[in-house]
């Protein structure tokens, strides 16, 4: 990365011509005056400003034209930071920690601007040095994205790196990944790998590792334990169950929704407990469901994308239906409303789908509770025109499982054989 | 409605071979023997079985090949109601209630299949007698639909007939409403009817009136009582607060979201609190936060429809933006991922989007939680396409909100000004 980074016409001149770089802290005088390091830019910025992170930690945007002064106090020195192997420790069990990028794996450099995926075991033993006491861990970068950059492309690849390593010695593994769409993965990881013969963590952090309220130390530290500790299978999901630093839950794969923003205890099981929690150092089942369902492991990891989600809402266009048809779709999956609803003005192109063989599946976008189409007169007559109702089935969970049985069937009546039948216990039963 | 309602071809032939008809009492005769009522079929059935309510309540579908024996056992006679209207009383408020259909307006007429919205003010008296003590209501139909099918043009009916009322002595409005579609409706009469001088609440069930379970009454007791004794204006959505009868919310019509398919308190807050609650005959405000805020009111009762939601999913195959700026459509709102993220894949067609002119906004699927694109880099170069984040407005209210600003604005310039203004406190600032 250059020493200008993301800087290009009027501002890359202006830095040039001052003779500065990203790193540079400066001083400048504007309409008021501040001092602060010179920031990377990126891709798709303007060209209009400089950006200088502040003393107190927030970011400005200077437009270049309004600078009357800029005077370069010191430059910030690169670090070439020499990192310590940590020692293995023979009575302890192996972990693999498989990164794909997002906040967790993240470490922003503030001179390039880069941002590098930074769990090395090394750097995760001088961050976290707790790991170490816990289990000797390898580690793999496979990809290093942002998780709103994770395609089903990606899903694959993940899964068929857990795959290949479950003949190696490794009692768990931990796969870091961002939180925008962990719970998608996870729901793939699980339809993918299910039957899977070791417990398989996706950890993430709300809050980047540069803050005091990161829950990445927590979340990670305990992920390993529950893979070390806990006899179970399966893929789960391991981040804060409060917000406080105190409660760690761990949602089965299908199960698990991201609720909120920016909370670090955003992630929620749907309709049920967590299928464990640890608290005080303790690992505690859930008693009321036992989500692990105990068959022959046999991975299908293919994915097919030509699956839509369309959610309901009065006014929908039912042309989308039309378009969706045309752009050879073979399923949709309908996020309904309430029971499982959509409007009769999408009846009439329903039917076409079905006539064209696509499989339809209904979810609701309550989020919670049952599909129940045989209630009332709109869910029957959508019954009526094929409609498989996916019981209480997460939208989006219901979205990957379309893809993953659409990708391992010769057809849609295999896939909709895949669909009804209860795969990872992502529905209630 | 026929006595022989819905059924066609075999099954019909079967029912008049026999003699009988709809609201008639057999016992039957298959590999099981069954007692129970005929019930009516619906447009979309198949021709292949005739329906029977046991007494159980549950109802079953016998397929006609398989009957080897059917036998009359009596008939249930059509009852004329004949209804009593309720007493006026002069010292009690004035509040009119307008049916738009729903589980709460309907009757199940066993006998014909017919669902009536069964909201006359006497009916109401005989079934919740509680209401004449609250106050003099007079009753109206409007439409009788249940939700799913209610339409933007719905809303701006809804939104008239309130309006041509405030001329009257009316203390307040019910609209009776079904709870599929409420929060769209409610979010659109806040738009359209902002600053509205009384108070308007939205009632629905959970559970029709013919089960034990059914919220019906309370609801519509606690929405009489809220409109009569609170003084208050605004749009609220008024429903259960517990599992149990004693705790109703009165929720603003901008930030409520059902969120379970079947429990009756499915209706919530979205990040916050209900803005009242109605709990041992009392009304208690919400002291965190006042919802209302007073201007002066003008009404803007229009809707366009030329919006669409776009739920962002790994795998989302971008050209769905090139259909939707080739199908005419004006304006997209987001379901981005977390903080308000969509994928790198999506970015050329959206700068394409913003090239002609359509104005998008950025809402997140986590639902709760602020939208803040300025944190990470893909926020950044979203915010650069000129996608406007909208804060913490809930997906839903905030494609009602684009319907209703595009409805109301000259141009799309005109429609970002207003998605930027908080209306209705649709989102926090």
């Amino acid at each position: 990365m250059s020493s200008h980074s993301g800087y290009r016409g009027k501002s890359l001149s202006f830095l040039q011509k001052n003779n500065l770089q990203v790193g540079d802290i400066v001083s400048v005088a504007t309409d008021v005056d501040y001092s602060g390091m010179i920031m990377p830019r990126y891709e798709y910025s303007d060209d209009e400003h400089v950006v200088l992170k502040l003393k107190s930690g927030y970011n400005i945007g200077l437009e270049v034209d309004k600078i009357k002064k800029i005077k370069i106090e010191s430059t910030v020195e690169l670090k070439k930071e020499t990192i310590q192997q940590p020692q293995t420790n023979p009575k302890l069990s192996k972990l693999l920690l498989v990164s794909t990028g997002g906040t967790i794996a993240s470490k922003v450099d503030y001179r390039t601007g880069g941002v590098t995926p930074a769990l090395t075991a090394a750097e995760l033993n001088a961050t976290v040095p707790e790991l170490a006491k816990i289990a000797n861990i390898d580690s793999e970068v496979l990809f290093s994205e942002y998780s709103e950059n994770l395609l089903p492309e990606h899903w694959k690849k993940i899964a068929e790196k857990i795959n290949s390593c479950l003949n190696s010695e490794y009692k768990g593994i931990i796969v870091a990944h961002g939180t925008d769409t962990m719970q998608y993965t996870a729901a793939a990881l699980s339809f993918a790998l299910v039957n899977i013969p070791i417990p398989v963590a996706l950890v993430g952090s709300q809050r980047s590792s540069d803050r005091p309220s990161s829950d990445a130390a927590l979340n990670l530290i305990s992920a390993a334990k529950f893979l070390v500790e806990c006899d179970t299978t399966g893929i789960y999901v391991v981040m804060h169950n409060t917000t406080s630093d105190d409660e760690v839950a761990c949602h089965w794969g299908t199960r698990v929704r991201k609720n909120h923003t920016s909370k670090r205890n955003a992630f929620q099981t749907i309709g049920g407990s967590p299928a464990f929690i640890i608290k005080n150092d303790k690992i505690i089942k859930n008693q009321q469901f036992n989500y692990v369902r105990k068959r022959e492991y046999v991975p299908k990891i293919n994915f097919d994308t030509r699956v839509a989600l369309v959610k309901y809402y009065p006014g929908l266009d039912s042309n989308i239906i039309n378009y969706i048809i045309e752009a050879g779709y073979k399923a949709i999956i309908f996020e309904g409303t309430g029971l499982g609803h959509i409007g009769k003005t999408m009846y009439d192109n329903v039917a076409k789908a079905k006539k064209k063989g696509l499989f339809m599946g209904m979810t609701s976008q309550c989020i919670d509770g049952m599909v129940r189409m045989t209630v009332y007169e709109s869910g029957r007559d959508l019954l009526n025109f094929g409609i498989i109702p996916l019981a209480d089935m997460i939208p989006e969970t219901a979205l990957v499982k379309a893809m993953w049985a659409l990708g391992n069937s010769k057809n849609v009546q295999e896939m909709e054989t895949l669909m009804k039948e209860n795969i990872a216990s992502e529905f209630s039963d």
